[in-house]
């Protein structure tokens, strides 16, 4: 079986999955904990070697405060909680913010934890146009292109995940992006099973790479 | 009915389908041009405003000969059919390669032709880091970095229609994508169908748009 070297994964429709449960939409992010931990599990029992998070972004700054406050605290525990495991952690995004939670400066060097190994990065306060802002324009090559972004250390990603049904990229990584693959699941992320990520392997292992060629 | 302001086209599948003809691949090219115009004619019924034609990459220069000049020519007879309607016409992509068409060279300002109306974008030769290449990193919102780009003329795209199966941009215009909609047909691009184009603004229709909020 053909396995990604490295999968992005958009945990999408935490507020549309509260709505439908009755709750405030606030309320559903929490639901999004042990999906990313599953998800993590998954993960490393393939042999994946790096997966990103698309925790939130700059854009997401401009909802109602109860939602900010939200998704805030989530990407708090959700990175608490990788941080129990053999990981190799990196916190990614624009810390020149108020926005950006201080608990997780420490992880914006990456971090070896306990047996270290997998890569895990977290985009926090995210904004696509933050990551090119400071693109290096005097050397050209692709390289060198990659070496420009803010998310210099995160990787070509082969697989992206999204949950939530939308068919689109919202802004995560354009650049480590530009060949991947794009697998949409359309429960809501705190539905989460593992048979979706298997179906999602499944599915990529009958996919052709040709980086554009 | 929600009409998208902006769709990018990648027609994809053109080899497959010259394959499962029992024709040489390069033979696809050519029965790609008829779908090209149907498309054009639907957007304008549609009366959407502009649309930009995934022509050839230069990753797709790393191909046989064969099929290159395959391609190469397919893409000055699409663009010299395009011509004939009524449209304001602009080809985009990397000039300073002996691949890209002279006969085109024309078109790398924007042309009215007719009536104008209709934006039509065609990449010839493009380069996802080509595009990205010139950035202006002193000034750095949203507006300076669309400015900087070599495709500054292709406004933020709002739906992608990709034909041939594959969910994946291919490095199709990185920045005016970040928030696009991706629709994906699984005929080849040969085996275009107006109802597949209908069935993509049914879609579209009931998506919302937050451009990352």
């Amino acid at each position: 079986m053909r396995i990604p070297n490295h999968i992005g994964l958009i945990p999408d429709g935490n507020r549309r999955w509260a709505q439908n449960k009755g709750f405030e939409k606030q309320k559903g992010y929490e639901y999004g904990l042990d999906p990313g931990l599953q998800a993590l599990k998954l993960v490393q029992e393939y042999g994946i070697r790096e997966i990103t998070y698309y925790g939130f972004t700059t854009d997401n700054g401009k909802r109602p405060r109860k939602q900010i406050d939200a998704f805030v605290k989530a990407c708090v525990d959700a990175v608490n909680l990788i941080a129990k495991e053999n990981v190799s952690l990196l916190v990614i995004g624009n810390t020149n913010s108020t926005i950006f939670p201080k608990e997780l400066l420490k992880y914006t060097n990456r971090t070896n934890i306990g047996n270290g190994g997998t890569k895990v990065n977290f985009l926090v306060n995210y904004g696509w146009d933050w990551d090119i802002a400071n693109l290096n324009t005097k050397i050209k090559n692709r390289k060198s292109i990659m070496d420009g972004l803010h998310s210099k250390d995160i990787s070509r990603i082969d697989l992206i995940l999204r949950w939530g049904g939308r068919k689109r990229l919202s802004g995560f990584l354009p650049i480590q992006s530009v060949y991947s693959d794009i697998y949409t699941i359309d429960d809501m992320w705190p539905d989460f099973r593992p048979e979706q990520f298997h179906n999602a392997m499944k599915w990529y292992n009958n996919q052709d790479v040709t980086l554009g060629g």
